[in-house]
């Protein structure tokens, strides 16, 4: 009879990379962690598909990793009011997220039943543990992405205000233990932040060199937190870039052009990862997430010219050099002015005012996506005011730092007030996240939170 | 001073690509449509990204083309009450997907400005044409995607109910070439269509092989329609699946294994392309292509069994294989049945109820995405009804078929009414277009109908 059962799915290929990437992960440790730290990614193999990220490490994943093509971002919100549940929740997170970066399911396939076993010893045993049914309901992994790779994925997990105190209360008793520099994002000039795609007391941020495998990785994610919390909202996002090259967004320019380099530790250190401050210990390694989901009104920016668009970037669009200058990484230079005395990159050109130089030194890790959804009618919040329907799409701005308080509001607060650009953007959504470091393989991220 | 300005972009690699397309496309002419319509990809690359599909033949792109990775596929209304607009916007229309499909911007890139030109001549020449300053409101092309390559780009146009008679009226006077296999679709069982997704006059499918690709085609394109047509809906959806094998649906099942083959064209020009009807003599060798959006409610399906999801697709969920089958492409037996006399493929399973022997021999070729839009609030059809913050994800079905009176209709007409996956989807878009066949290179899509 077994002959006549079908086999269960070749993932030699797929395991294969994984088992590999397991090895991989297991011996480099620190290694592996100075590796994500500069920039490169280990075990980096030629098919992007291939690509596998450490997850465990000091630091966690999608940070400084080079930024894979794809992102899949979810807040969810806490219904338990167990510390325990809270806890058991980031244990099964931490569990299942290591198992999928390194190319596995999010947890181990069945044995095949009856009829199939026998001609499926192997891939029971690649399965790599055992299939318990009576705590799952369901299948244990929707099995979308069989055969496609660990695609580099990575999971960074984040908390907001709202794990530290909900509407005055303090559930899980880590009130006191809320780090100072996780603050309630003020309301920045032209917001119009829609609450269903606002906030939330835990982040996933999934990325991939696939749009379903970073998907997939939320959605296993998701459903273990079924009955302890919900999702508040999910966004996916793209990048479309030459290998190598700054990738452009919607509106035609290269977009994390002067980012800081993830090749210098120091700028890192002192930029990016949060250091160990007297209110938050736990959060050292650790990072804080701003995310904004800016709407742009690409019919509008698309009948501007090009000479007026290199204006409000303040940059040149087909090149990505600072106005002026000749090539992408050329330094911006805010002093020059051509011959009549006017700056060479105008006033409220978006390069200038974004820039560390106006902004007292700060700077942050922009890691953004571009966003499309669809179509719905919308109305224009700048002259002429139109009124029809138009893309739902732009840009998924994620940017981490080591304290949004000299890092992204400072910042978001001048683009806000003057950027030349908010004539075509607006920011529907928004959140804020203190992102912990990364977890040693046996415990969990945001230990540090709970035990110590 | 010109060494102290900005280079143009070097787009050589995009370039070359593009121009050998175009000479490829010119010296292929019968023999690229051929092998198109044989499935076969001329100027096949081995990277995606540099494959290039002809744009004029006997049949547009995008039926028989082998499968892109991404798609964009959108509808437009007409608003102009005038015939020779329509033509104008269709000859624009035409002569920018061409130019898109072989790797080019949708219209000439302006040459440099004046302090740039001489730096530039080349890439002044590369832009393949001239640009008209008077003609053009800003840029011509959003150059969001230079440098990405051809990425296999196909453009497929197609016309609704609406271009032929709208709300009684004969704007055009086309009302009585209208054909008779584009007909209304029937309200089927537990359609939940949203105004905004379903219909229009015009339809655009691009498919590419990078999602920035597909959408820069249909945006420069609805652009070119300004003042003419406007959005009525837009439309991302994507495929990941390994080359070569057939790619999994957001539930985890293989998507498309029963597909008539393109490569026989006998099945082709049985089932697919229209014939010269004497209502439609225009329509030879055209098609007509069913859209519908169907949400997925996957936090529901993810809570299943994988025996039942087994059930409900009639086939076994990691081989693909039909229930009671080895291999994936073993033949679906409607007539086997278990030692109790019950059919091993279940009464209301997807693959009987869809399949040809159900449906008097009916073929469609289905030609899918998977989509993922994010979250909302959604109220499920089906018990327990849950409502909550939902994945607005699931299937953009595109199905092609030389009449849908006896392809699409009827099969979905049984499936709405009986099929077990119906617990788990909703369709709450559709759209019907009759695609016209491909262009001479000087004419236009649709000409056809307006010229002969």
């Amino acid at each position: 009879m077994a002959n006549d059962q079908p086999p269960r799915p070749s993932r030699r290929g797929f395991l294969k990379a994984g088992s590999a990437a397991v090895a991989a992960g297991a011996s480099l440790g620190a290694t592996g962690v100075a590796q994500a730290a500069l920039g490169k990614t280990p075990a980096h193999a030629a098919d992007p598909t291939m690509a596998v990220e450490p997850f465990y490490g000091l630091h966690q994943g999608g940070i400084v990793t080079p930024q894979q093509s794809h992102t899949y971002v979810a807040a969810l919100d806490l219904t338990t009011e167990k510390r325990d549940d809270v806890i058991a929740l980031l244990r099964a997170w931490t569990n299942a997220a290591a198992r999928m970066t390194q190319g596995s399911t999010a947890a181990p396939l069945p044995p095949a039943d009856a009829a199939n076993t026998a001609a499926n010893t192997t891939d029971a045993a690649n399965a790599n543990g055992t299939y318990d049914a009576a705590s799952n309901k369901g299948a244990p992994d929707s099995g979308d992405v069989l055969g496609l790779g660990p695609c580099g994925l990575t999971i960074t997990f984040g908390f907001g205000p709202g794990l530290f105190t909900h509407e005055g209360k303090d559930r899980y008793g880590l009130a006191s233990r809320r780090p100072a520099a996780l603050v309630d994002l003020p309301r920045f000039n032209g917001d119009q932040l829609i609450a269903e795609k606002t906030g939330g007391d835990l982040f996933i941020q999934a990325c991939a060199n696939d749009q379903q495998v970073a998907f997939h990785a939320v959605r296993q994610l998701s459903r273990l937190a079924n009955g302890v919390a919900t999702m508040r909202w999910g966004q996916s996002g793209f990048l479309s870039g030459p290998r190598g090259q700054t990738p452009r967004n919607l509106m035609g320019f290269k977009d994390g052009t002067n980012n800081p380099s993830t090749a210098k530790p120091q700028l890192m250190n002192e930029f990016i990862w949060a250091g160990a401050t007297p209110d938050a210990p736990w959060m050292e390694g650790g990072t804080y997430t701003v995310f904004r989901r800016i709407r742009i009104t690409l019919e509008h920016w698309d009948n501007t010219e090009v000479d007026f668009q290199e204006q409000v970037f303040g940059r040149h669009k087909y090149s990505g050099a600072p106005i002026g200058k000749k090539n992408e990484f050329d330094p911006v230079d805010l002093t020059e002015e051509d011959k009549d005395g006017n700056p060479v990159i105008p006033e409220n050109s978006h390069v200038r005012l974004s820039n560390q130089a106006s902004n007292n030194g700060a700077q942050i890790l922009r890691r953004s996506y571009s966003y499309n959804e669809g179509t719905n009618f919308y109305i224009e919040r700048w002259p002429p005011w139109r009124q029809e329907t138009e893309y739902d799409a732009g840009l998924i701005f994620l940017a981490h730092q080591s304290d949004p308080r000299k890092g992204f509001i400072p910042i978001n607060d001048k683009l806000a007030k003057f950027d030349m650009m908010n004539q075509f953007t607006t920011h529907v959504g928004s959140a804020v996240f203190a992102v912990p470091p990364g977890a040693k393989p046996g415990s969990y991220i945001g230990a540090g939170l709970f035990e110590t």
